[in-house]
This record gives C-alpha cells, sequence and structure tokens, in this order.
C-alpha cells in the first residue's frame, strides 16, 4: 500500500502520527522558506508543509519543482496548523514531511481541476478522467452508487431478485431504434440490443420468479436531444399475482425510501391524478407540482363577447402567476415573445393584471369588463398581485403552450427548487395515442399494456378512448418511471396486435414466444422501470444527467475520448458477412 | 394484490386463518369424493383440499377440471393435515378451499416441472421459462443473486463505488473478437461491444475514483466451446495507490466472505504458488488442490537405464494415484487408452503398482528394479496401496497430458467434492507467451499488464522469460479471477506496445487516450475481475453455468427460446450504410 492514510481522514487525534499519504498536488504555495503543498484524493484534502528549517534539504528542493497534479508519496508527523481552516476535516492539521517521491508528474491539465472549472463541455468530455477528478463529477458518481446499493437492498429486502436478462436479444421491426449486431457465427442475420428487458421480465414472471428487478443499461438509436444518451441506465421492475395498486404501493415506497435515506426528505403519500386531469390542469403529463399555477379553463367566462380570438379557439386557458402583477409592459411583452418563438409557438397572449385593490387592468379591457375578468380571476384561482397569462387556440396545442409558460416562469420566479420534492402519480394513461404521420394508432406505453376491462369494448369503436392500467410516478417535472400491468393471456394480445396493425405471421415472428409462454399458465403480471440516470440526476438536485454518467456520449452519439465509434478492418466486415454500403 | 399470502408460509400457527393464495397446478390427486391440490409459487408448495362434503358443488366440480400448470386463485381456511408431510415447511397444513378462480389455463408443459425434469436441453432452452419454474434453475438465479448482493455490500463497505461504463465503445483490432454495432448517426463507423471495461477503469483511477467495482457484462464473440457464452459477467475490480499484495489481501478477503456468508465454509489464509510452480506440481495454471496427486519429476532416477523412450524425452513425470494400486490389467488398459485419446495425446503410459507389502510391480519391470522403482515413489509421494502413473515427451505438452489424467482420476476417485472449496493464488505470470500460430509474442493477460521491475531488462533478449505482476485466484481448479497491477507510464506503456508488435502509429490509434491519461497524473493502480457465472456455479456445486444465467445462449451463440440473431429489414440494413455479404 502506498499510504497508511487518505487525505480525507487525519484530524488533531492524529497529531504526532507518523504516516504515509499518495495523491495529487492540488496546488503549492511557495514561500521561499516555507512551502505548503495541498494534496487530494478521492477521500479529501490535506495540506502538506515543507519547511526549509524542518525539512532535509534534498526533499525541500524537490517539493518546489511539484507542478499541479503530480502524483506523490510523502512520509511525515502529523502536526498542528497555525492558521486552522474550519471548513474542511483536516483543517486542523498539515503533515511536516520528511520523504516524498513523485510516482507519476503531469502535464499542466487542459482545465483546472477545481469545483468551478475554466474548461468548456467539449475539453471536458474529451478529458472526462480528468473532469472526474473534479468535486462536482466525483460527487455525483459517488452519488449514483449510493442510490443504486439503496434500490438494490430495498428491493432485495422485499423479496425481489435481480435476474441479469441477455443484451444480445432479437430486433423488433415495431422498434426501429434498435442498436444491431451483426452475427458472426449466423451468416447475414443479427441481434439487437435491447431498448428495454420487457418480454424477458415477462417470461421471468411465466416462469415464476415473482419479483424481478434489474439495475440494466438499454440502447435506443434514436437522434439525440439534448440530455439523452443512446445507452441509458434503467431499474426494471416486474411483479407477478399483482393489481396497479400493489405496484403503485411497492415503488411509491422504494421512492420514499430513497427521499428519507438518500436526501433525509420525509413525503408523505404521493398525489394520484389521471393523465386526462394531468393533462387539463397542467397540460402536461409529468407536472411540476412543487408550485401552483395550475389551469384555469375560461371558455365558459371569455366567448361570450365579441373578442374573435377567444369564441373561435377551442380552448382558452389561463394561469396565475404569482406575484407577477406588477411585470412592466416591456416585461410583459418579452414574454409574449417568448410564447411566439416557434419553438413554443402561440400566436399571441392575453393578459390580466390583478391590482392590490382589487381591480384588473387586462391587455382586453375593450372586450371584457372588471367582471368577466374577476370571473377569469376565479377560474385561474389569482391573488390580488398576481399576473394572469391566458392563451387560446386547438387545446392539445394550447396546452402544451401554455404548460411551456407555466415552467419557464417557475423557473424565473425560483419555484423549481432543487432540495424540494413532489413526487407523484399520473394514472389512467390512454392506452394507444393516433399517429398523424402513419395515420394509425401507436401503444403510447407498449404493446404489451392490459386495456382497462370496463374499456375493451371501445377498442373497435373508440381505440383512442380505450385507458390502459399504466401509470407514470413523476418528481420535479420529470417522469421518473412508468409501467403497467401486463396482458397475460393469447388472445388479448393477439387484439392488441391486431389493432396495433400487425398481421397474425408478422405477431407471431416477432412475438410468438411471448404468446406462446402466455399459454403455458401465465399469471397475471405488471411492472415499471425507472430511469436511473434521470432518478439519480433529480435527487442531486440537478437539471442534466451528464455529471451522473462516467464517461456520456455527446449528441451525435460519440464518445469524444476514446473516439467511438470509428471505421474496422474489411477483414473483419468480411468475417461479419457484411460490407460498407456509403452514400456518395 | 392477488393473494393474502404465499404458498411457503403457511403453518399450524396460521389454523383457521382464512386466506388467499395464487400460483400454479403442480399436481392434483382426485379420490372422487375428495380431491388434493398442490399449489406452487416461487415460495413452496401448499396442498389444498377440495372435499365433496365441505365444498361448494361448483368449486368441488371446478377443481376437477384444473390441469398441470393452471394459474389459480382460491380463498380458503388453514385447517390441519391428517397426514403430516415433514419435509416441507407447510406440511402440518392444509387448505380447505371455499373459492376458486382460474387465472390462466395451461396447455400441457412439453416436459415435466419437476426437480428431476424428462426434458432434455433442446426442449428445456427453447421453454426456458418453463424451466425457470423448476427449483434447480429457480434456485440458482435465486442464488447468484444473493451472491452478487453480497459482493456489492463487501465492497461497498470498503469504500468500493461502483461505476457504470458504456457498452458502446471502440473496436480496437488486437481483440478481433469484438461484437460491433453499426452506428447510423456516424456513417461507415462501428462501436464495438467491450469484452471487458478494461481501459475504463484504468481511466477511472487516473480519475482518482481510488476504487472502483462494477457486475457487468462483457462479450466475445469467439466460436463457443462447451459452457462458454458470448455475453457473460464480470465482477470488474480496480484499485489505486496498491501493490499486489493489497490487492491479494482485498479479494482474498471477498472470497473467503463469500465462502463464510453463502456456504458456511471458513476457509484459512490462501496458498500462494508461483505460475511455475504450479505448471511444475500439476502440470496447470489453475490447479485444484482439494485432492493430492502432485507431479513427481522423475528424470534423475528414469534416464539412467536403457529405457530409450524416458532418455530420450525432455520430461519424465508421474503422479501417484491414492488406493488404486489394485486396479486391474483392465482397468490400466483403458486409462492407457484414454490417454492415448487425440484430445489428450500421449503416446503411451507407464505404471508402477506399489504393492501393500513395499514391494513394486511395474509395466517397466525388465528395464527397472525395485531401488529404481522406490525412488520413483518416493519423487511422486506414493504409498503402498497407490498406483504411480509416468507419462513422458516434451515437458509442457506431457505436463498437459498428465493433468488431464490428474484431473480425470480425481473425478472418478470422488476427490472433486463440490462442498469443498479449495482456492488459491497463481501468481508471477510470465508477462508474454509466444504464439506458434503469428510467430510472435502475446500479451498473456494484456497489454497494460505491468511486467516485474526486476524482469524490464529481460524483455529485449529474453521476453519469454520475462515475469509480471499478474495473478490469478483458482478456486477448485477453476480460475474464479484474474489481474495484474497495471502499467501506469506512458514510456512503459509504449515500450510493451513495442514488443508486441504495435508500429507507434497503431498503439496512439487505439489505444493514445490511454497514453495520453498517463501523462496526467496516473497513480500506481491494479485490479482483477472475476468471472460472475463461473464463481456462482462452484459455489453453488455445480460444474456448469448454463443453469445460473437466466437466458443462456447455445453453442452456436443462439436463444431458441426467442430465436435469435434473426435477419432484419433492407430499410434498416440502409439505414446503418452497411449491405449483406452472403458467401454463395
Amino acid at each position: 500500500m502506498y499510504r497508511s492514510h487518505n487525505c480525507g481522514e487525519l484530524n488533531a487525534s492524529h497529531i504526532n502520527t507518523e504516516v504515509t499519504l499518495a495523491g495529487w498536488v492540488q496546488k503549492s504555495r511557495d514561500k521561499g522558506f516555507m512551502n505548503w503543498v495541498d494534496l487530494r484524493d478521492r477521500y479529501g484534502i490535506t495540506q502538506l508543509i515543507f519547511d526549509e528549517s524542518r525539512t532535509e534539504k534534498t526533499v525541500f528542493e524537490l517539493a518546489k519543482t511539484l507542478g499541479r497534479e503530480f502524483v506523490i508519496q510523502v512520509k511525515g508527523t502529523v502536526i498542528e496548523r497555525e492558521s486552522k481552516n474550519t471548513t474542511i476535516p483536516t483543517g486542523e492539521i498539515e503533515i511536516l514531511v520528511s520523504e516524498m517521491t513523485i510516482l507519476n508528474a503531469a502535464l499542466t491539465p487542459p482545465f483546472t481541476i477545481e469545483d468551478e472549472t475554466d474548461g468548456g463541455e467539449d475539453i471536458r468530455m474529451k478529458y472526462r478522467y480528468l473532469d472526474i477528478r473534479r468535486n462536482p463529477v466525483k460527487n455525483s458518481l459517488l452519488f449514483r452508487h449510493k442510490v443504486a446499493m439503496e434500490v438494490r437492498k430495498y428491493l432485495s429486502d422485499l423479496d425481489f431478485c435481480e435476474v441479469e436478462t441477455p443484451y444480445l436479444i432479437k430486433s423488433t421491426p415495431e422498434g426501429a431504434r434498435d442498436f444491431v449486431v451483426p452475427s458472426r457465427m449466423n451468416e447475414g442475420q443479427f441481434y439487437a440490443l435491447p431498448q428495454s428487458p420487457q418480454t424477458f421480465k415477462q417470461l421471468l414472471m411465466v416462469g415464476g420468479m415473482d419479483k424481478y428487478f434489474q439495475i440494466v443499461k438499454c440502447f435506443r438509436d434514436e437522434d439525440l436531444r439534448a440530455d439523452r444518451q443512446p445507452e441509458f441506465t434503467q431499474i426494471d421492475c416486474e411483479m407477478a399475482f399483482v393489481e396497479q395498486e400493489d405496484i403503485l404501493n411497492v415503488f411509491e415506497g422504494l421512492t420514499r425510501h430513497l427521499l428519507k435515506e438518500i436526501k433525509g426528505v420525509e413525503v408523505a403519500k404521493f398525489p394520484r391524478i389521471t393523465y386526462d386531469y394531468a393533462m387539463k390542469t397542467y397540460g402536461n403529463d409529468k407536472p411540476d407540482i412543487r408550485f401552483g399555477m395550475e389551469f384555469g379553463e375560461l371558455n365558459a367566462v371569455a366567448q361570450h363577447k365579441d373578442f374573435p380570438v377567444f369564441n373561435t379557439a377551442e380552448l382558452v386557458v389561463g394561469i396565475a402567476v404569482p406575484g407577477a402583477g406588477n411585470y412592466t409592459r416591456k416585461e410583459i411583452d418579452a414574454l409574449i415573445d417568448w410564447v411566439k418563438r416557434p419553438q413554443i409557438g402561440a400566436s399571441g397572449m392575453v393578459y390580466v393584471k390583478c391590482n392590490d385593490d382589487g381591480t384588473y387592468k387586462s391587455s382586453v379591457d375593450k372586450f371584457y369588463d372588471q367582471d368577466d375578468l374577476a370571473h377569469w380571476a376565479k377560474a385561474t384561482q389569482a391573488q390580488p398581485g398576481d399576473m394572469i397569462f391566458v392563451l387560446s387556440g386547438p387545446a392539445n396545442k394550447t396546452r402544451g403552450q401554455l404548460s411551456a409558460l407555466r415552467m419557464e416562469l417557475a423557473t424565473r420566479l425560483g419555484l423549481r427548487k432543487p432540495d424540494e420534492f413532489a413526487p407523484l402519480w399520473v394514472v389512467d394513461f390512454p392506452l394507444l395515442e393516433f399517429d398523424e404521420e402513419s395515420g394509425r394508432y401507436h401503444a403510447m406505453h407498449h404493446p404489451f399494456t392490459s386495456p382497462k376491462p370496463e374499456d375493451i369494448n371501445l377498442l373497435a369503436t373508440e381505440p383512442g378512448k380505450v385507458r390502459a392500467n399504466a401509470y407514470d410516478m413523476v418528481l420535479n417535472g420529470n417522469e421518473i418511471g412508468g409501467g403497467s400491468i401486463r396482458i397475460h393471456d393469447k388472445a388479448t394480445q393477439e387484439l392488441m396486435f391486431k389493432y396495433l396493425g400487425f398481421t397474425p405471421e408478422e405477431a407471431k415472428a416477432q412475438f410468438g414466444f411471448l404468446m406462446d409462454a402466455f399459454q403455458f399458465g401465465a399469471p397475471p403480471h405488471g411492472g415499471l422501470a425507472f430511469g436511473l440516470d434521470r432518478l439519480v440526476a433529480i435527487l442531486g438536485g440537478q437539471e442534466t444527467i451528464r455529471d451522473f454518467i462516467a464517461f456520456p456520449k455527446n449528441n451525435s452519439g460519440r464518445d469524444v475520448m476514446i473516439d467511438a465509434p470509428s471505421t474496422i478492418d474489411d477483414a473483419q466486415l468480411k468475417e461479419l458477412h457484411i460490407q460498407l454500403n456509403i452514400q456518395a
């Protein structure tokens, strides 16, 4: 061992102890006759002192050659510091060094290894191993491990069994976003990397495993939006002989446990709202409920006057922004411009100032009187001092626009507090959603989701109205988990495939093994999956997942550190029975 | 919830309780007026009773329709059994059923769901979800989970941090056995699936993570020998600021912990032997030391007479087989035939019976006298009643042959006891091994392994003699883990690549990121990886890994259950910028 202690554990109780430390030179301060070096490792920083009058000359001189990030080993005595540093655990002591070995020199790092670094995203990714030395990244990775361990312990204690499912599986045309792997031994054939272990966990239920979980990498070859990764990690879970209620209880318990153990936050029973309620009230199926600004629908109180914009709209809907009644005309105009940006797409926005004296001042005063505006205030729960913003247009689109505004204003007003946690369940998701592009219905969750029994008869006539036993867990405006009760009989599964546009032959070719399995005694079952990257980031109080992933890829799916993907040999291509097909 | 209790927990203390159970019909015994059904779930079996005089007629009749593996839910009362079964925890009670629902019917399974099944390997793999219902497979998966949890707890408690490394990495021509993944977004380029997270864990050490582990899938596209899988799981570990001794101590501690916690077996400090010693003494670098039969080299005592076979041999070597002195001529001839099989390849075998009276009877009595044979007995530690078998020929080949014989005889003699555990370390592996085919040296462990400092000067002159700081943990004749102290400076790494036949350009193109990293302050580091599949199987007392993997692939790398790999669409190929290249 290169050390007797690490750099985070020595304190006044160790004074006069002989110790050996090893680590990186964080910085040094050379006062000529005295030289201090901060020695850093994963556990902390310990101050070393080299003193012309007390340190042997060769060691003293060697210390002057140390650059940032040199790796050194020192022996010395723990002594009391003259000027103590109360901000770090080792701040009462320093090491009077008697021997030193430079274990490895270091080039000057391309960015500073400090909590606030001068390095941009690109350079930090290229030298990710240096970035990981910085506390914000290092602590994020340690935090992720802690969360994963707590998840495993909690679920194991509840008799869940972690089962590893295969990574080399079968491609399904349904999910065109498979990464595939050419098989050398099976000419012309390909494995796919799993987008999730969905069918395998269902087969484990058919196999009687009863309670399954797995923290598992999944893969999706999508055009990467910001903060998406081609490989991501799920906490994947499934249970047999359960109803939706059982699953909600178990995983609410898990999340509550994590919040308590990891964050010290006690959370009451999670609210449950339906998908329809979420869309009407927040314009969003993953509402952030750390703050209000719930939607007030104004059709009844805004379509009775001569304002054609509202009168022709499918939906008139507003939110009351707390304490924003004093926004200036300039601020309001900026917000109107904000909602009119193409990314949001509103054609305009009406505002109503709720004055402290109970009167109203709006941008549509020539159409609406104080009494009308009072109704609007009531519908949006506006208080004196608030500002009501109103959008109108096609219902779904308008809800989306107002939801974006709501989130933007909450951010600006500091209402999205990273240390506050407001989880909830959104339930009763639609089974199917209509895809304009392909002109047909797709499974909203996935094709194995069970329709609510009472809605099955709507499948043939109004498929869009069929609700599923599907649920999402939402935390602070993010979907952190989602799942469903599954179909567990062949007939219903065949029906689903039919409504999803599969021919019987296609269904059999792709999922025949699952439907076969359903015939050999499949129990009722259901489950859910959490996105671990996102969950960890939110628990860590961060908006982006990248620092919680050791070696993330950039938005082109590249690992810029190792420079992957890359070309491969012709010989290897040949062995895999493929050749390149590059468009000139 | 479909049940109030599971099928393994009810006992006499529950008598008169109303319960609801759900599970699979294991079997039923219909006596006409009375019908017993064994209901099974993951946790056990509970006996149900349907009694013409006490059960409602519809329920009683329905029970007669139940087939094997039907999934049912029953309500009823726990009552005392008339004839108790003391072999199962629920054997004192049965459930007098009052209500029953068939949750799912089942076709007759293609093999019996019993501990000893009538199903062959192929059919069990095709219906793996049914195979998993059988105790031997189910319990193996539960056992695997238990081992993995213990590993994680032990290492976490020692401050190891589990870090997920990427699965989509870079292909290295060195390891031609990469599975590759065509990139859609990066035309003509490929990711590779990791054969191990080796370079990433080293970069984590450069990044100051200090102690890393990960239970992680790895991939190798090899022609599959029996009991190998294209995807397999490693317990991958790395530590910074350590020497070999530290690593051996930590992971010996882990293994000792597992043996104690999982198997209740206390093991003393692991023996350590060198690679050279292992090869000389057992003909094998992963010796099974649960039994003796150590090699006795006989050159000095067998090459002084007129027996040309021995006199011209590089090595004459024997083992004493305990208690085998009474083997018949027929048995001996069968063993001689066994070692002459092409898989073993010996050209013949000499035997010496050690009679109880201290005399010897050998197949070479016309060349050697009793005194000679006494020397042989001494060299092989033979006792009266033993049989000495002697092989001769080129040293390495002959050792391999004798090792095979040693293992075969141990198996026949019942010396490889599954409940006995004899771990050891094999250390001082050679750094390089000569590959006859390519006519050059390859890294025996991998190119990042550190040569022993005292042997570095041999690299240029006698590369085959350079020893590495590399070690294997061996358990019951299996290598269950292996690792090394790594190179952590650019100059030595460049030297290694040179000796391994890389041009500087090739080294930079493939591993430039690692050598760059070494320049920014890399600490001394090392680690090891355990093969989890094998470790779990051995701890579970099994020789084969397949039952410890939920969904294994067959020897052609196929998953016969889901029928993967499979063909993919032309459109998908096109999107991935590849086309098939099938040999007519």
